[in-house]
């Protein structure tokens, strides 16, 4: 743009060139916009491929592209067989099995030592819970977050619960995973004064109706400070996670 | 029928008049069967007027009939302005306003002081779902069962169904009224060892679909002991609390 | 507690060492109180194992660790293989092919001479309710209650019902499993004066919509003392009905 | 037509100005057989004003007109208030309170004593449905069949149903009209070999959703021989029952 | 029960025995009354056996037992495999592919000859909705009636609907299973005045929301003299029809 | 922008001051487009007020204000009282009580001598879906385009849709409302080869759900050519109907 | 019809025997009518087998009776396996593997030098709801429609739409593919004015209900000129886009 | 506490008196944490009252007493006429009538001076998604927190949302409030990196339903980022920024 207007100002250009060029300007600099939030996107969540309904081979293709922008990439849903095959074709990534994830290899978690700044607790309610929370739990490791387990801590076993409440306390966000009747975001939100973003899981069966029963239990909780996302997403409530997660550490640099 | 069976052990009735007499004889004697039954039941539960789509008019001659049987007698679902006009036509009865309920003058409830033998508890998690639990103990009162009240003991304020936690030790049912999200009953199940009957409320608004959210939380409940009836359906509660109610006293009297 | 108490007494502690060691008080006696709530559940109910999503080796493993607590243990929903499996690598388990279930080999059900004291029945309407039942049943049976069955006397065979009426009178709880438009628990509950608890099943197709529609037959009842539990949930019926049999004890004890 | 042929025989009308008026023929004489149709229907069945949305004046100007081509009229869905309104302008007309609907005045039915031959039985499982049973039995009798009415006799009064068995066994159609969980039909179908035409009402409240519970009872019935309309539909059970009536008089009329 | 009168009379049973023996009679009395209703419908139809969570074997074992008593079974819902494996064992049996079920054999459907008298017809839509309607007419012609076919007459076709108006005009009885929009029975339900009863399919995807579309759509027929049966139930509709078709018999058989 | 490159090449604006004010020239540039886009449409379309939630006061600031902008201006769900005070504070608008709009003054309809180039046609199903087709009547007037009414030719009447369709061959679109069952896009889309528009309506009952029955049975149609929009929406329909018209005359005006 | 009329001007023919042969006329001329739509409908939409529950075999059958009427024929949702059978079997058709369509070989698209006139273009949000927009582009392609496909510019690539802005402005129908919230069409409703065809995909899970959430988005769309066909009905929305077309191709014939 | 172990270290306290007062304490150290927790709360978010089921009598009672905790307090869902009546009774309350609410009298909002630090930006789609808005928008400002206004920002108005992007890019939390089909919160997860709490509301008709499908289109948002609370719950989404501002503020305290 700089150099178009250079060119105008000094007679290389003419003003109808240049308005020609400038025809679909619009969309271009949006695209440059987005180009630009995406870098910047980039920096935080590495681009993630949804491995749902792809083959080995094409989620093998789009990693490796992906690959060539950044070392960090991410491919969720991907099956124990499909994973494999990619992460034998493609050097350098390894498969989270309980997640059903492939990323890029990742240095050992920071230790716990900074105190929990900016700390993200990931919590299930029962064991039948945790691959969803494990898509969490990944995705945030992967975009560089220090972040914590707290399975099976559910209301049966609220004992639990409370005994690690050092590190709810801890905790700048909580995750919490839960199918059934998903009670345990209630419970924890009486419990702490931290946003607390909220997974149902289609764990259950009959009235269950695949997470629609957690999902409007988690909507119509009675305690403050909790938000939803889709059901059986832990990839979704690590991005809120990460976003309000990036949102603190700018504040600190600020200050 | 006895009298039947002379008249035909000394003739004075043929085998088959008898036998012509006795054609209807099945729905007949189901029927006393079912009068038998019904005897049984007014003993521990008097008719109950369904007054939803009544008037204060048929309300009040339905009630008449029954006080005719019995001096027990239940209308539920009974505004107010009717409820009043019911009470000024036929003395004796009491309007109860929050439970909605027109029932016989009660004498007090027997003091706690037997050792919450048979005691029921009705609890709620807010104050909007008072007048649900208050249709279960006016029944549960009406019924002639002990019932003790605790109400707004939602999760948002566990510390106060903790601190009475001696009344759920004493409780030998527990009936559990919530809406929204319908946790607290997956709490008490995971505190107490008692049968909980949960009884969904129509309190919450847009996903808690009118009462839906909260009978999904407890259908699915991960706390065992369990079970749920409609929503806002008070009174069904106090009749299942009263029926487990009678089988204790049944068995003691027989020991 | 107490010998924390006492090393305070005779000053091996001081009030401050003492009061740092109970910060985390609360939960510990919380955890305490559960674990001692625990115990006296398992007393009645012995650890449970849900199976669906479970490998067998896992069901084994955890399975294991609770035989050394309890020689009484249970696993739910496991499929023949998987149930075979299991009580091949662990000596004293027992496969129940209709209930779907793993237990602790039990004694022989005692005779059924006792008069019923406390007896349960469970019910199913057709055939293929049967699974359901019998998941409640051995359940009930692990967990040491009197049970009978009384299964396929649907509305359309109810003649088969009433002939056993006298088994009926017997029971202190029913539960009644019935699919489709599920209105057994219905009829039952106009026979008989006792707790019913419904359990509808995912047996039928169409707008049986997996058991919804037997579902909001049985919330909807016109007949008083039937509570519900989740669609295909025998378990949860069973343990419905054993906490409403332990009451029947406790009293019958004090008396 | 005939005339036309005989126009182009005769010459009087040439073959292109025949075509030329045959071109909408198709439509024409659909529409003609279409009349017959109708003229056989209003034999059976009067022209019918669905007055939901209508002002009273609305439902007079249509009655005026429909009176103008057949003596027998009916009006569903009317307001008391309209109703009476309607009543007031055209003589000869006579409102039906609980059926909420305006008919031509009619004679007293016939007595029983034709040994019930294409008797139409109209029953209800409570009080509160009999405003649908009305609008079925009103409809039936002004349809000119022979109807009898046996109303709250739910399930929890089966005694009730037993006892006029001899009734059910005239019948040659059964509506069965109930709300709440919509047993009653399954009950009636295990008693009788008789086509059942059932009708769920939106009696009911929380999980009855408006009656959506008693027709999915109603569809899932294990009895055989039952088929159901719309929700609170008696006016279209009436229209079935008149149908299978109807079969039944022509046959015997071919006999 | 006359001889049980006879030995009152006679004095060979007091009255205190005679009434000890008939505590039972109600229960006793309507199974025999059961029974005989039993045997009434026999006639009219065979024992049937669902089959759709069987075996092989388990149905031949059912099968079996039932030829005992009549020549004509039927059972429903069986895959191919099993259905031939079924008639390998017992021979006098044959399997129907289409309507996926297991029947004795018949003997060749009587001519229609007979002028349509009591003809039922079943209709189809499309022919994806075969197999329903196959299922209603294997069922309806092992009950004895006279059926016709006319498949794949939907709204796309009408043409083909109003070239058989002949066979339509003969019928006393409509079967019109359709998918989809479920529109069909509409339209038949304008042309012709007989009693429909409609079968909505499972046919479709996405919103026919696996045949709760074509449900919902003939419920709200604005066609008078249709009645709907549960998703995929060409059996149930057979025997709503033959039910109607009874009645008619029997009238004939009374003029 | 022109403006600011000949500044910019004549030396009047540094590229720095340029580069400052192009800042937010993006969304600027996408602003103008979309008012250039917004004048187009205006040309098309007049703005819209959805009355539904306004005081006429808040109807008649807003239709003043764009009133300024072009004469041509509608407001929908606009109440007979709310209509009467808006028309009577801005003279030369109009109210029509069916549709329940407010739009400009609009001259006569053209004479339909036009050949019906272009002729939208807009069908009921019944009398009660007229206000829904009204809607789409008056926003396609008001739009300037032809139309024609063909009311009430359901299924029921289908030889009055058939008797017309010398006026469905005219017709470029056709938007089809039906409630109830809604079959009428069904059986016009299999009569014409016309773009249809399917609006259903929430006219009907109990199994209506308020026009989801109609959704459901229009999206399933098996008439090709059919498209469908949300509940009640006439004037949605329209828009759709007129966009199409636009593309028609766009062409012709190129060939 | 003119062979019958000169018979009968000619004497050839009584007058009673035309009208005995007319009796069935209507529906013959309907047929006829029917049959010349057919034709229409076929120059323009070829015959379509929807292949889903059917065998290569069947399908393979009815192609080859299309294909004796018509070289164009379709058949959609079929398998790899299924289609290589069905080409293998008869020359001259081609599978088509995304859009898992049977289609006679076409010709290449014809280049796009038309300037777009009636172009229709297919977009979609992601790149897994490409096999539905393939079942449009491929239909449209074997209707002999112009086509163009923009394909993954959903709104987190808001800026390729932009991008290929010119595209849409050259189209004169656009069909917007997308799942999960389905919010592509609300965007380009407000980019363009075009009618949009709105096909929500089943892409998603939990709550994307199979499709359900985004044809609720689409059906609500505060965009004007959208309508929506069946979930993943790529074939529905070709054929409604066609129609619109073939409007066009007449008013330009006709100007 | 303290007190009774320097009593038993003293011996003013045996420790089995000690133990017996220590029985209930878990329950009643926990409801000093919760205190505690509670006071915490206080800070940020003052006690709030439901008022949809109160009279203006309870709302001012309940108010009267919080306001001897706090000068800072809140009631949600009060009418105007009720609002006003509370505001004449208790001095010092303000009505807010958007957003129905009655907050104590609040200072100014602080200049924007501070750089957006912490700043929480709520946005509309249209105008009738304002007073769910102004109720996220109050609450905030009640808490204490800098919020900033974007209304009326749709998709059919995107211009204005890109027009605005300065105040977008200062936020930190992003409140997206939106009926209908709920898009826009995906829009604007695609222009910035901020957490974005979606709120639908019941704004819509139809196929809407009452909200659920903005809820669903949220929940399936493609973009991340997004999290979802209930139905037209603004003081829900302004709990949960709020909560996520006090992160960020104590961070910021730390650093």
């Amino acid at each position: 743009m700089q150099k178009l207007l250079y060119e105008v100002s000094c007679g290389a250009c003419t003003v109808a060139d240049a308005l020609a060029e400038l025809k679909h300007f619009p969309s271009e600099m949006l695209s440059c916009a987005h180009l630009d939030h995406h870098r910047r996107l980039r920096t935080g969540v590495p681009e993630v491929v949804y491995g749902e309904n792809k083959t080995a081979g094409q989620i093998a293709d789009i990693l490796k592209k992906l690959l060539g922008f950044s070392p960090a990439v991410m491919a969720t849903r991907v099956s124990q067989e499909k994973g494999e095959a990619v992460c034998l074709e493609i050097p350098g990534l390894v498969y989270h099995g309980e997640a059903r994830m492939v990323t890029a290899k990742m240095e050992e978690p920071e230790p716990e030592a900074n105190g929990g700044e900016g700390l993200i607790v990931v919590l299930t309610a029962g064991t039948s819970d945790i691959p969803v929370a494990e898509e969490a739990y990944v995705t945030l490791r992967c975009l560089g977050h220090a972040v914590e387990k707290l399975y099976d801590v559910g209301v049966a076993g609220i004992h639990r619960l409370l005994s690690r409440r050092d590190l709810l306390d801890k905790a700048c966000v909580l995750i919490v995973v839960a199918g059934m009747e998903g009670a345990l975001p209630s419970v924890v939100g009486g419990l702490v004064d931290k946003p607390i973003i909220a997974v149902p899981t289609s764990v259950g069966y009959g009235t269950g109706l695949g997470g629609i029963a957690a999902l409007l239990g988690m909507l119509n909780s009675c305690a403050p400070g909790i938000a939803v996302v889709n059901i059986d997403n832990g990839f979704g409530a690590a991005c809120m996670a990460a976003s309000i997660g990036r949102q603190i550490r700018r504040q600190k640099g600020r200050s």
